[in-house]
Order: C-alpha cells, then sequence, then structure tokens
C-alpha cells in the first residue's frame, strides 16, 4: 500500500499519490479543522477526489493552519545531551510558542529586525493531536496521535540568553515552519524510531532517531497531559538531536537554506530572508488558511 | 449614552441592553471568530438584532471560544511586589498558557485531581487584540485593542513552586475563567486606570487598578510585539494585583466562589468543584463554541 501524505494546499486538504496532489472534496480549510471535527485524519477517506494537480503546481500551506497550542520540550535527544554535557533532566522541560510563529512549508523566515544575531534552526518531530489527551497514561497517547509531521522550531539563542524563555526565542513570527505533508502514525514502521535529519544549504547538520529521545513521544505527551489538556489540532514539538548551530557556534544568515526530513514526510524547506528596509513587513504566515 | 456589553452566548452574539440580551444575526460563533474577521468589535453594530432574552436567562460562553494566544506576566502590580517584597521586575515576566484551560463564565472549574494542594484565584484585566501588532510602538497598542474582560488566572502554586513554569501550574482545564462580557477599550473613563477586584465567598480580597501596573498595557503589549506577533483574538493577562490567596497563605477549596469584577464587564463567577470520583471527567469547557 503505498504512503499516504496529507497536505493543505491553497486549494483545499489533499492527498499525496504518485507526484500529484488529489484535491479533496472537503469543508475543511486545513487539516486542523479537519482534526478538530472528525478527532482523526482517516475520517478524510470519505471525502471524494475534485480533481489533480501536479505536486510543484500549487502552494502547500501550513498543514494545520494556525494551531492553538503549540508545545516543545528543551533537551529530549541523548545526543543533544551528550554533545552539549547537561545532564538528562528528570522531567521534561515544557513550553508554549505563540501560534502566529507557524509558518508555511517552502516559505521564507524573514531574520526579525535588530532581534537576534543567532537565529539557529531545530529539525524535530511535530506530533498532531487527534482526540483529547487529559491525565492520559502512556499507553493512551498513540492511539490519539492523528498524524507525524517535521517541524523547525527556530530559535534566537541571544535572546534565550538574555530571557531564559524558550517562549520568547521562539516565537517571531516564521520561526515555526511546519509540514510539508502529514502522516498518520501508522505509516511509520516503528513509531518509536522516526528518523529525523537535518540539511543546511545541502550539508547534513542532524541525524538522529526517536529512539534516542529522553522522553519518548508517548511519555512526553502523558506527561504534558498532567498539566494540560491537549486537544485536537493541538501540536507537540518533540525536540531537537545534536547538530544545531548552536552545538556549532555558527547561525543562520540571509540566503541559508534548511531542509527537515522526518521519515516519509515531505522534506520541510525553509529560506532566510533579509529583515525589509522599515523592520515592519511581515512573512507569508499561515493565516490566510485560519 | 449606555455601556456597551458584548456576549457569546449558546445562541450567538448578543449586546447586554438594560438587563436582556439583544441576539444579533451574525455569522460568528463567538467575539473571537467576529475579531478575527473584523478585527474590531465596533463592525458588530451593523448586524441586526434578532430577538431578545432575559440576561440569566441563556448560558453565557467563554466570549472568545478557545483564543489561540493567551499571553500572561508575572508580577505586574507594585501592591504585588510592595506585598511580597520583590523588586520591581526591569523586564516582564512573560509566559503564553494553553489556550484548552479558557472556562466559560459561571462554569465551575474542577480541581486536578490529585494535582495540586494549593489552587489559587489571580484576579486580572484581560485585554483583546483586535489588530495585528508586531513590533508595536506603545503608541500603537490601543488602537489596536479591541476590548477588555475580566479574567480569573487561576494558579496551582504547589505546581509553581515545583516546576517553576507558569505555563504548567495555570494550564490545567478550567484554570482560566474569562467574561463574562466585553466592553470597547472606549467604555473606560480611563483606559489607563481600570479598576479590577476579586471577592472570595463574598468577601473583598483583591482592589486595585491598572495606574498601579509596573508595565501599563500600552507597554507590556508593545514589549511582547517586539518578540512575537500578537494576531487578533489574542488575549494579554495583564497581572494580578496584591490580595491572593498566596499572599495570606490561604488556598481555594470546594464550594469556593470567586467573582471578578474588572470595570464595568459583568461579573465573572466561578466555583469550585471536587475532583469527580475517577479523575478523569472533565469540566464545561467552551469548547462548544470553538
Amino acid at each position: 500500500m503505498p504512503l499516504v501524505h496529507l497536505v493543505t494546499t491553497a486549494s483545499g486538504l489533499g492527498r499525496v499519490e504518485s507526484g500529484e496532489i488529489a484535491l479533496l472534496d472537503t469543508p475543511f480549510p486545513h487539516l486542523g479543522a479537519a482534526l478538530e471535527q472528525l478527532g482523526t485524519l482517516a475520517g478524510l477517506d470519505v471525502y471524494p477526489v475534485r480533481g489533480r494537480v501536479p505536486l510543484g503546481e500549487v502552494d502547500l500551506l501550513a498543514p494545520l493552519g494556525t494551531p492553538r497550542a503549540v508545545w516543545g520540550v528543551g533537551l529530549n535527544y541523548r545526543s543533544k545531551a551528550e554533545h552539549t554535557g547537561r545532564a538528562l533532566p528528570s522531567e521534561p522541560i515544557l513550553y508554549l510558542g505563540a501560534p502566529s510563529a507557524v509558518l508555511a512549508p517552502g516559505s521564507p523566515v524573514v531574520i526579525p529586525a535588530g532581534q537576534t544575531l543567532e537565529m539557529d534552526y531545530e529539525g524535530e518531530i511535530a506530533v498532531l493531536v487527534g482526540r483529547r489527551l487529559y491525565q492520559a497514561a502512556p499507553e493512551d497517547v498513540w492511539p490519539s496521535v492523528a498524524g507525524i509531521t517535521a517541524a523547525n522550531d527556530m530559535t534566537a539563542r541571544d535572546v534565550m540568553r538574555t530571557t531564559s524563555a524558550p517562549t520568547l526565542a521562539k516565537s517571531f513570527p516564521g520561526f515555526n515552519p511546519l509540514g510539508a505533508s502529514v502522516c498518520t502514525p501508522d505509516e511509520f514502521a516503528d513509531p518509536d524510531c522516526i528518523r529525523v535529519r537535518t540539511w543546511v544549504n545541502d550539508e547534513l547538520r542532524q541525524d538522529d532517531t526517536s529512539a534516542g529521545m529522553i522522553f519518548p513521544v508517548a511519555d512526553l505527551l502523558s506527561r504534558i497531559s498532567w498539566f494540560a489538556a491537549l486537544e485536537p489540532g493541538d501540536v507537540v514539538l518533540t525536540g531537537t538531536p545534536a547538530g544545531t548551530g548552536q552545538d556549532r557556534q555558527c547561525f543562520l544568515a540571509v540566503g541559508d537554506t534548511i531542509r527537515i526530513e522526518v521519515g516519509p514526510v515531505l522534506p520541510l524547506v525553509t529560506t532566510v530572508q533579509a529583515p525589509p528596509g522599515d523592520g515592519h513587513e511581515r512573512p507569508v504566515l499561515a493565516e490566510h488558511a485560519r
């Protein structure tokens, strides 16, 4: 059976099939709305195909539109802990990022004018919640996960240093590219061993699997759910392995291209753009699909 | 001219007029959707009244449905700093709360089973964003604010102590009652001197005005906008004055009723309910209006 990749396009939801996008006749502007209504992406199977367009001839949008909660976790890979010499945390370091940071796949991220000199990538596996999780046991987590996509949990390292607040260092507009496609968990041979790789200008920088997580997906979402309800369409960014710019003291510059691959998910590509002259223009955000 | 109070009800949007709710014939399920479309609540004036019901005979929902970003700020009143002996912060202590914590006015908040022994109220002025603010100067803030309502930024003090993370201590389901009505900023004689009061079981516990803020509304939102774009429908909880349970080492118990009044906004009333036997049932959240 071929892999199922779902995408949100400017022409509605679609399923990627042999290099084409089969556009689905659904009432949903994005996969986030589908999740809020259906609780699962499998439910999209009932909607008829209303047309086909070649992949690459249609703009892909952020898969969930603008989500509500975007959870993140600091230091969640053993490779990252080993590289930095930090001790393994006994509890996950949890934070929320601003939904307004979400960026469509393929869109440029604009360096925040006058705000950061140390803009960094973080290739991550993003877990999309399908059904509500509150005070959930780890074994209840995977059955409530609707999909997996790639994320770039971009961070202004200097802002992180001066504020100690991941929420502030990671919430600039465009700092959270998501996509390009969403795969359901059953598309992964082993959902607890998903490969995540990051290239910058075609140089491989990060290469690890979720088997290297300190708090694996089921444990991580269970722990979040002990403090807050995870709702359909919420996103959990599950941490980044070794190999970020921080690990090499080498940050992103104008013109850089970051490509993140998570298992079979279509690559998430983002280019770094200079701030506009007046510092007040905006990057192409996902909100037209809100 | 009488005050304009807008409300979200189970029967759609309404305007409070002489003890009645004039139900408006709009396409919006809640005021958050109206803000995303219109950028202002004044735009609701064009929709006709399709019926009237007595106030109290219709269930009020959370005014914005489930918002996206809910920003909060630690220690933002001089009265609170004085009471606790803490130094005035030079930068606001900013965090995001989970949208799934939002609770409708009048609904009970359920003590999270086995999670907290120190559940506390925080009466606050909630600022609702109408137009996008990014890298905004303080003087650009008020013209982009669509409304003011009351908030109870509830906190599990013991969770705060053990995690040092406001996001975790304040995101339990129901920990963020919002409402009951929304007033536009021009309804306030001086929007920089809005009174906020909290009663617990009819005993006055907090009484201050926003003139006592360390970072006043315009300054606070400007500073948030330096790190993240505030989008239409986003909420900023602007901090709590002295008089919380923490200040008296006296926490909320089952059966307590908290009433918060912010200027002319209809009172926000919340009662504390025991956790259900199995610890897995849920409070009445605002999501049916998502």
